[in-house]
């Protein structure tokens, strides 16, 4: 793609995780950036290709240590780095930088509740108010004027693109919400853990970090205000033996006389025309393998044989909507640039 | 395995399918059990290896029609066949036969909620009363003494074992169960349908027959025993990219003023001394690894954040536990061989 | 992507297949194509994402039979119908067409060698000599020029990319070539057998067509011609438990006193500036993983313990360089487009 | 399994890998066994169940220091501890002890071999010379008298049980054996890397230690015992997004006029009569599936088109036949049980 137009000039920070690789491979087909600067300190000074053979032909600077990154001349800094490390490297970032977090570090509003949940104080707190939490389908016009925008959590993503609608139009009652989430192994990441080896993993399945799992908190962070009422959710995730992919069943209980129908209407109306959000007509079963590798989001809703009870399903990849495709869907907005640039892949499947 | 004691002569009727064939695998090493017949219509006149080569060093009898079955030196008749066919067969055996159904043709006690579900009339409902149903823990005295013995499905097995015991205490709300239940896709048999193909089930995952599977009318027919009324589960269940396990994420309501330790130590009297139901210890998660290939049931209880809640998992091998494993140990009861003989193996991992 | 430029108007006969949806898949991002006709005759009337709901955000015709379709105002057809359909059904297509085939019909050059493997005799000899075999990097001039293109099957595309120019170099004794083949299950296409079913594939591994696989010809008459005279080679395919990915491990016996240096330096010559062909240097092994998704085609050379001899590895997507990626780029060729064109997406990893 | 025969009295050195599982796992059905002793320096302390919860339901003792170890009422010690620290802890061993190790430490015959590819001197040369190599089926007789046997590697198991007779038989050409190994996961055993997570293996297939791995010594020299004189092979592992399940194809050139038939017929008079070992008939092929769990090992025989060639294939569990079940097997012969005593599992499929 040769364009003569002038490159938005990118730095990844953290590009040996996996939402760094998914970031660069997206961006490699972006036709308006340029990726200028990638940091990753335990490699630093290999090349991206030595850790991803996969993107061994792109033409990638190496990688270096994010206290030795220049940023004079980039434009957008993206921030895979592990949660816990980036509120003070982006509090000292230059003003002149886009910043877009993919981290947890300013996804909680509350400082308090961060600390609550990760362990240790907020070491910027005074950045946090100006944090634009990335949910681009819900913050659209304040991602095009943020410089700092904090991507959410794959498995909110995908709640909250269900839930919030029908939250804040009082559809369901909010205070009996049960989200039963399920993910491919990668939403854990590239850190070597035992539990996390293939044999470990694979023709297999099982619950964790059941009752105590932080994307809870952002969750019901986003709905309370939704709602406009301090609401608390069940969120029970799964780990599932498969690479990407990420699907939510949520059992929510009709509200004001709703039916199912009611439901998927309101879902309907709030993501008419939106590029990467599809509602399935009724009867149609989203899966995973129906998204994988793409940007998109496909949600269901189904009358449960429970009087006055439904069955909604979300599913996204959790590498792509879930993280690096919404993050560089935010970057699009922040840019003037057109939302679905670069983010046209389809989904890959078988 | 040499004994002096007299063999109990087994035949079992749909041999071709996963089930008959895991049943083969487990009788195998039955100290007290010789397979004398096998049967399998589409498949007559070969040999069972041909069909399963990994049985393939066991000295079996050919497959024959299940018309030409000559059962009069056949102690005990396993049942594998798909729904529906199974009741006329079963009516037209010899009384001297003890029969074990594996399939769902007399699971309902209600014939009209069987063909409310099953889409015909029930066609042997004079036998539906002598049908015990299998749920080994359950209803140990009745089956000893039975004759023919429906086994529960896979899914009612996991979540019976789960549920019946809280329910049967008062101590959640018998009107507000969830159960999430996620299986591999062997619980789908071997019938070749595109859904089921490599390429549509690996690196993927879905729900399927939402608000429609059959084992709910199952599940409510025994938890509304268990709570003296009516009642209706959401019942949701989900194809996962392995070929055996099954657990279920049962989302309750605390009643009674029960805690999740009080649900704990329900469960843990409940099956002490049992010796295929294990209640996991506080914090303790179970996943499907743990029991692949055996007889095994994991239970375990979680309190929720949602105050007054609680989340429930089990975990089994739908192919054993969850089918033919459990009837074998019905078998086992049935003739007064010890409960446990010929399926002690242990889990399978990795 | 918006274009001033007119687009190429895409008719995709057998588009219910596993190739014709990845066909669809990389033309939706193409910037100069526009998919306007589907055949699929199992599937006449239906949308194509009734068969696969991946691609439901694409605005698509309807699927048609062949027989109603209207070529006039199309300008390229790919054809993925299974074999031996296709040869009459081409020999039928207006001649302003540009055809671009996927199956075997048109591979292989002596119809007297087609009928022998294909079990029929060939019904468009007639047709066979002008068809060009779509090996890219090896006839790329013909295809510029070409009205018909018979794309090579999966395994001799990384098995050709890998020994053509050894063997046409006279580095390995040609008489001594060993091709151990590995796929995933996708290469089987979404046919309906029970053989690939999840159960059957997963957590498994085995040989299959062994000694009759019927892309041992197309590989042994593409070597046959680069060394001027007949060989045979031993061909033996593996069906390995992913859903994508082709890899191909060569033993061959060094000639004319060439060391494994000599064979990587050979190939490195052969595709010295390839956009999707890379030889990795020496010590870096090639895993299918660095390929999914991708039109890319990694090789590599070792020398063996074995004096005199050499390990060769050769890995591609077999749905994309494999099949659908090499067919668009065969298009881009005959259409004076830039050769890369829509073709860039990087791997998908993990 | 009731017996009132004395049990043998087992120490399993290494019980937190792979193997020690599976042995644990084999043990507990076998009728004349009891674990007593388990070791794991870096999980002294803990129960068993801690780290394999599959294992749960068993009464074991608690894993200790290997140096805490009282032998004196042990009867066997298997040792599976990691290669390189196993020597001088066999020989520090009291004497009364039968040994069984499953490292490699034992398994070459001439320590400067052994220190070649294992990088350190031989630290117990003394003891070499008494270890038995533990391939059951070819070196019976003198595994019932040993004191120290070496299990050979998974690898070596299944090329050895396949070549062994054919070599001694002076049917292939012994100098040019081609081996192309598949493998699951568990090969790698659970120690903690990168390449090992589940996102780096599944979906995916590569080769690795190309022309270095350390089976390919121990496959040469008991080959070349075979054939009388001194040979190389070329063997190449290819890692398979498996848990369990190895696989060889081997390519050879027939020599003496010999047939595949003939090939096929040498096998059959080798293993006739064994209980464990099964050549297929023609045209039959053995996948892993068909093994999975089990002690079983599959050989077949195919011709190939290239005239004077054949493909052979071998199949077997690299936990059990190729570790932990052969060397239960051996432990029978030891200790004059029957040698299926404990293996009579069938394998697991699906």
């Amino acid at each position: 793609m040769i364009t003569t137009e002038k490159k938005v000039r990118i730095g990844v920070m953290g590009a040996s995780g996996y939402t760094g690789a998914d970031l660069v491979r997206l961006l490699a087909t972006h036709p308006r950036t340029e990726v200028r600067l990638l940091t990753a300190n335990a490699h630093a000074g290999k090349p991206l290709a030595e850790v991803y053979p996969h993107l061994g032909s792109l033409d990638l600077p190496a990688m270096i240590r994010v206290e030795e990154a220049d940023w004079s001349d980039i434009d957008v800094a993206f921030c895979g780095l592990p949660h816990g490390t980036t509120q003070e490297i982006i509090a000292a970032l230059p003003a002149h930088l886009k910043v877009i977090d993919l981290s947890a570090d300013f996804r909680l509003r509350d400082p308090q509740v961060y600390a609550q949940w990760y362990g240790h104080e907020h070491r910027a707190p005074a950045l946090q108010p100006e944090a634009i939490y990335g949910l681009t389908e819900h913050y659209r016009e304040a991602i095009r004027s943020a410089r700092l925008v904090a991507c959410p959590g794959c498995y909110p993503t995908a709640a909250l693109l269900l839930l919030r609608p029908l939250v804040a139009g009082g559809l369901v009652d909010a205070g009996d919400i049960i989200i039963d989430a399920k993910s491919g192994a990668s939403g854990s990441g590239r850190s070597v853990k035992e539990s996390m080896l293939f044999c470990e993993v694979a023709e297999a399945m099982h619950p964790y970090n059941i009752a105590s799992h932080r994307h809870a908190p952002e969750i019901e962070q986003e709905l309370s205000l939704a709602a406009g009422a301090d609401l608390l959710v069940n969120f029970t995730a799964h780990l599932i033996p498969m690479n990407r992919g990420e699907l939510i069943t949520a059992y929510v209980r009709l509200d004001k006389g709703a039916s199912a129908a009611d439901l998927r209407g309101a879902l309907s109306e709030a993501y008419a025309g939106e590029p990467f959000v599809r509602v399935l007509p009724e009867g149609s079963v989203p899966g995973t393998r129906h998204v994988r590798g793409s940007n998109q989001c496909l949600l269901a809703v189904f009358a449960d044989r429970v009087p006055g009870r439904a069955i909604l399903v979300s599913t996204l990849d959790n590498l792509v909507k879930g993280s690096s495709g919404q993050a560089i869907q935010n970057m699009n907005l922040m840019l003037g640039l057109p939302e679905t640039m670069g983010l046209e892949q389809q989904p890959l499947f078988p």
